[in-house]
């Protein structure tokens, strides 16, 4: 009882003066607090799943005082890392994985004779992604003594959605999958907890024990408000006020929320869905105007796209609102059921490229690798929020599948056109002359582009930029012609550089232009680490400075 | 009942003069005639899931004699294809799509104030899949008036693993999802089925019809064995006896699953992995050598993959026999849950590059696309059956991520080394030296490749012939030395163009032979149709002509 009300007091004190995810782990607290009491960690492998709720877990495990510097380049992860501590028996960030894991790691354990427990923690949030359901039919198949905790604070980051969380009937759901259910328990009563845990502990087939949970609990404004405290910004431990944010230009998030809006202001077809993030996505900004034309369908973003095939055979244009890396999840869907039959859905892919302090569980570095592939796909990336909006009403009214990704944090801040008006598909736009070399840049890297070719001008380089636009397809005449021009391109991409924009240059150049040299940046071969954004572009070489050295070594005579 | 006997006559008819997919059918004669006869198609949407059973609904919506020519280039397609017929109303061809896409169509509906019904059809196997829970649980959610015939026949294509099918408490899983439950009705009898039907047709809410069916019903043979019936060649139809198989080259997939049975024969951690596809992926072969060593997950590619992590976490070597169509589905697995943590998982991707009959939905195009741009993944493909049990001891052994891509059919049948003994990660092979051009071919293009050197040699032009074995890591050195040695090379594989191993050779040429002239050979930008697969490779210019065309081509001077 002592050592969770001085968790969750450390909790609180770190997200008042810090930030970061906080309402998720305060209503672990009894529940971390139980498992490392009942089972003995780290033989015993305890999995928990996404990772927002195991701060508590991580300042239990040795990272007490590390936690004053969590998601920064020298401070531990947001989530589980196996390379951080021994008690992160499982990596995590996106969510419903940690039931296969747990049944795994159990089942070798039984392969070996080893008398291990293995425990996994899932909220009901993360229950709703239906690996976690394959996962539990696939445990009570087996019929082995797997443990499962079952969290269930009725929150997702939003309130869980689902039929599952609408009748409650946790019991009759585990039962028909052949697991056996005990429960519900407080969640927060060590006292009831602890006999609980240690039943499950005890169990020799598969085991879900159902523990009701408070998001945020022991921190009345998080229990009152646990979406709003999700995550936070420093704030007041008195009031639970948040310490003002400094007013910047708005998030590339917010611009495509209100463009989307508007958007579907003039078009009744808009359709606007969420697997379970509308806040992250914006679309909570664009349900607020359209309250009945938004969808959240739960962490389910395979059945988030085959829905919007859907809607879409019946003459709906939806636009997907997903992560990069969550459209990981739905790429057979996107294929299977939007590519193959040309259906009209728009994948608006937010947080693409590098995402700063979430690290490599959440960066958006593989999209175009895993898209450019996929015929009938159009991908676009807007330099700007003008072209954001500009390329969103080309997506909406093209009537074919289209891919628009851009990265997290704040757009440029550049004025808005006062209507968004579809552009030409597939053309890309030379925003400056210049007869040295071309940097030929996608997305927010064209920015950087624009910067590196002021300060190649300063050293009489005299370097054209060109806003590519499209991944695909890829403006083929625009690029033979900068190139041939310049004799030598770089081009850049907040993105992994295997497959990725540099690769469909390069295919252009091999096909249209084989005497050009091509210099191409983006993300090394590796995860990046979490950390801070502009340090990782720095690192990557794809700021102004990377771009503008990487020009002037091209330009430099081959050594022989 | 007269028509669905003559239906299902005609089924077995066709079933025995030209193979196919059949039990399935078979099973869903009755259902296929009632739902016909219930719903007002095509203005009420009937959506299949994957559609093998949908013989029958072909044979319904005047497809009768193109049965006869099915899967063939210049006949219907041997799933559901929106473009083949308005009362196709959904492509299928994947499992578990169906509840998504009926949803989204319902709710289409129910906005434009349309009076349409949309019934999806989902068998037991199908609904193993992740997505169909997501797809449930949000139809339990939304409460529109979705309706589902759940044909529950015990099978996927070998019998339906997981806890519901342990259970059969299908009542219980969809009450807890929030759907009303009718039934089990006997789905062979049209006398009771004709009734649940029309009370399915005629919910308020979303509701689930279980019906009960037997694959293969109706004959015989295939319902005392609807596992070897799933689908056949052609056969007796008195006997049931099969038309006797040519004896030819054993398949690529047989001298997987038998390379894979050695390897643990010496290994006691490899363990096999499949979901729901023992006959398609060999591990039924396996299985009968290591009968405890081998795991059917179900249509379950998510968890198969992180139940496969969870495994190697404790020091097992798992290996994921997955189509590479079908590891689309688990993309995000293999990143965050495999590469990411540096698992020693190996995937064994059956069915890569152009599949032939079963057409688009199942062509393994675009694997290399999506897995290349992964960090600390292997990537690694076979030219014959020898190369590919040393790679597949190269995979197991190297305790890293790992994935293997082989193709379907059969392969060249040369002889094998008495042992698999590991070769060195990212090294490619100079199989033919040659001044004049190189042909860099991976996989079962390499053959192709040394017989369109054979061409060109007659013509007097002596190319040199590199199996790449790897397109990740590539070999840099031996691609650098034959691209400089001969200044032009033509890469070959059996994978979409964009983002695949040819762009990976233009990323090496581009930064170590920057003057090397390339010619990228490999699929279209488009959806390749169902038909003959060496016509398809032809059509692709990836066979023997094709290669010796592009290299005279890349000869030729350049037009000015």
């Amino acid at each position: 009882m002592r050592v969770a009300g001085e968790l969750r007091s450390h909790l609180v004190d770190i997200g008042s003066k810090i930030g970061g995810h906080f309402a998720g782990s305060l209503g672990a607290v009894e529940l971390t607090v139980a498992l490392h009491a009942v089972f003995d960690t780290p033989r015993d492998r305890i999995v928990w799943d996404i990772g927002h709720q195991a701060y508590g877990h991580k300042a239990l495990t040795g990272r007490r005082d590390a936690l004053w510097r969590i998601k920064r380049a020298e401070g531990p992860a947001g989530f589980l890392r196996r390379c951080e501590s021994p008690y992160d028996s499982f990596g995590a960030g996106h969510a419903g994985t940690s039931i296969s894991a747990a049944l795994g790691m159990a089942e070798a354990a039984a392969r070996s004779g080893d008398s291990r427990r293995v425990v996994a923690v899932i909220g009901d949030g993360g229950a709703t992604a239906g690996m976690a359901f394959e996962a539990l039919n696939h445990a009570g198949w087996l019929r082995r003594a797997l443990r499962i905790v079952y969290s269930d604070n009725g929150m997702s980051i939003a309130p869980t959605v689902g039929g599952l969380a609408r009748t409650g009937r946790v019991r009759e759901y585990a039962e028909a999958l052949g697991l056996r259910y005990l429960g519900p328990v407080d969640g927060h009563d060590l006292a009831a907890l602890l006999p609980a845990l240690t039943q499950l502990r005890d169990a020799k087939v598969p085991t879900l024990l159902h523990a009701l949970t408070r998001k945020g609990n022991g921190f009345a404004p998080a229990e009152a408000d646990p979406f709003r405290w999700h995550a936070t910004t420093p704030f007041d431990r008195a009031s639970g006020r948040a310490a003002k944010a400094s007013a910047g230009a708005p998030s590339w998030t917010s611009c495509f929320a209100d463009a989307l809006a508007n958007l579907a202001d003039r078009d009744p077809r808009v359709i606007a869905i969420t697997a379970a993030m509308p806040d992250g996505t914006g679309l909570d900004r664009f349900a607020a105007r359209h309250p009945d034309r938004m969808y959240d369908v739960g962490i389910a973003e395979q059945h988030a796209v085959t829905f919007a095939a859907g809607l879409a055979c019946e003459g709906l244009r939806p636009v997907c609102a997903i992560y990069s890396t969550f459209l990981q999840r739905a790429l057979d869907q996107v294929v299977h059921d939007v590519a193959l039959q040309e259906l009209p859905v728009t994948f608006a892919l937010d947080r693409a490229g590098l995402v700063g302090a979430d690290g490599p569980t959440h960066h958006g570095a593989f999209d175009l690798a895993y898209l450019r592939a996929i015929p009938n796909l159009v991908i676009a990336a807007p330099r700007d929020e003008n072209e954001l909006q500009h390329l969103l009403a080309t997506a909406i009214e093209s009537g074919r599948p289209f891919v628009l990704r851009f990265p997290r944090g704040a757009a440029p801040g550049v004025p808005l056109d006062p209507e968004a008006k579809p552009i030409a598909i597939g053309r890309g736009a030379l925003l400056r002359q210049g007869g040295d070399v071309a940097l030929v840049a996608l997305g927010k890297t064209v920015d950087a582009a624009m910067q590196a070719a002021e300060r190649l001008a300063a050293v009489g380089i005299d370097a054209a930029v060109v806003d590519a636009r499209f991944a695909k397809p890829i403006d083929v005449e625009l690029l033979t012609w900068i190139g041939e021009r310049t004799g030598r391109i770089v081009s850049v991409e907040d993105h992994a550089q295997a497959g990725g924009f540099g690769s469909a240059l390069l295919e252009v150049v091999s096909e249209h232009a084989p005497g050009v040299r091509v210099r191409r940046l983006g993300l090394p071969d590796r995860f990046v680490d979490h950390g801070d954004t502009d340090a990782q572009w720095a690192a990557a070489g794809i700021d102004a400075d990377g771009i503008a050295a990487a020009a002037r070594a091209l330009l430099e005579p081959r050594r022989a």
